[in-house]
């Protein structure tokens, strides 16, 4: 298989277990968590979860629960943001709060949350796991959740602040905001092969270094993108005030000229 | 001490603990989900984590973080909880939302819920807790938050149909509601001391009729409380149109006239 098709098979089965995880009562919540997983993506993070666990290891079944947590928590905070940004699209569809309304979108975020918690311990434990790697697990993802509120929050102080802000501020965030996951996936990946601290390590830096550089490109998208290519919005960040690095590079321009 | 003396010296311990979990910036995200610790509360949950540890153990010194934990997920479904009912104030000061903001409202909720995660992962391996004791921790709480959520959500459909609810769909939702976490805090306690399966299970049972109990009596205090003795406002349930226990009798009482 050549890497499309192994990112699209990867995509396929991490879908699948998500779409059976967040099966539950009311059906309105669970269709609520489950919006963005149906309405499209690529699934990097999971993909980076199982890229990094055959770096060391041959079968990588076991690890894709723990690949669908990732993604989980990725969908939480964008089912949080949307609300926070006031988006009304993503992939092409209503956001979760502009269909479902805001009290189901918070609870679907919450939703997301809380199973991906669960499927670590329960599948971890299922897969054969050790169990002090289960509570490694959680103590890494849990860490990067908080990061992800940190940088979103950051983010909003930002773009209500009418200040100009520093490209050194932008780099403090997007590693916060976009950075600590793509970290924790290749970390993961690693900690379920058992690989050695400094392996981990190593590809943690690795991942985001990749997280933050993936950032800086996707505000790029958000400036200057063909939506027809990307199937993203464009002038959304300008629109709202954000200060991504093209913002701030055209406005440094500006009051240089 | 007497059991008033108890509740307050743990309270304090647990507020201490919290408290100083919850540093770090943003300082106005910080300052955001330590909000209601500040305000108010008696800490039952976590007196009750305690409680049932002490059931097993002697020493429980080891298990405040754990009973800590579950006072910070309570407090995460506070601050959502009061946005989705748009309640304005808690504990007699403005809630998160109206103080801070929708947004790191939001998030406030959102890391209160990571940092409850980390704690149990970060601590429980500190205070020497077996790995498997840790993945149970994980797995009970994060079965509660998924309950939490659902139960929120049945109470959003529930106060936004007209159709009459019956008593046993009540008791459904606050079995989620507030059934689900004073249950787990049960659990945990008797977890954390080593407890067998029988006495855990018990105990679980034991708080979920408890939780279910104190539910129905804080709904009644809802409709016919006194707020200087109570410190609890009167009359938002029957404003908001919930279908709390005493409202179903009284509408039922009404229909029969």
């Amino acid at each position: 298989m050549n890497l499309k098709q192994q990112l699209d098979s990867t995509a396929s089965d991490v879908n699948n277990f998500i779409l059976s995880t967040l099966e539950g009562k009311p059906r309105d919540l669970y269709l609520a968590s489950s919006h963005y997983v149906k309405s499209g993506g690529k699934r990097l993070r999971p993909f980076i979860v199982i890229k990094s666990c055959e770096m060391f290891e041959e079968k990588v079944e076991h690890v894709l629960p723990i690949a669908a947590a990732v993604e989980m928590i990725h969908n939480f905070t964008l089912v949080h943001d949307d609300i926070m940004d006031n988006d009304e699209v993503r992939h092409s569809v209503p956001t979760v709060h502009k269909y479902y309304g805001l009290p189901l979108a918070i609870l679907a975020g919450d939703v997301l949350f809380s199973k991906a918690f669960q499927v670590v311990s329960h599948y971890g434990t299922k897969a054969g796991l050790p169990d002090n790697v289960i509570s490694q697990l959680v103590s890494k993802l849990s860490q990067s959740c908080i990061d992800l509120s940190e940088g979103q929050a950051m983010d909003i102080n930002m773009t209500s602040n009418t200040k100009f802000s520093s490209e050194s501020q932008y780099i403090k965030l997007i590693n916060k905001k976009t950075g600590s996951l793509f970290a924790v996936s290749c970390e993961l990946g690693a900690i379920c092969a058992l690989a050695n601290k400094t392996d981990i390590e190593n590809l943690a830096k690795f991942g985001r270094n990749m997280g933050i550089a993936f950032q800086i490109v996707d505000d790029l998208i958000g400036v200057i993108g063909d939506p027809k290519v990307t199937k993203k919005p464009v002038g959304n960040d300008i629109r709202e005030g954000k200060k991504t690095l093209p913002i701030l590079l055209a406005i440094k321009k500006a009051e240089r000229k």
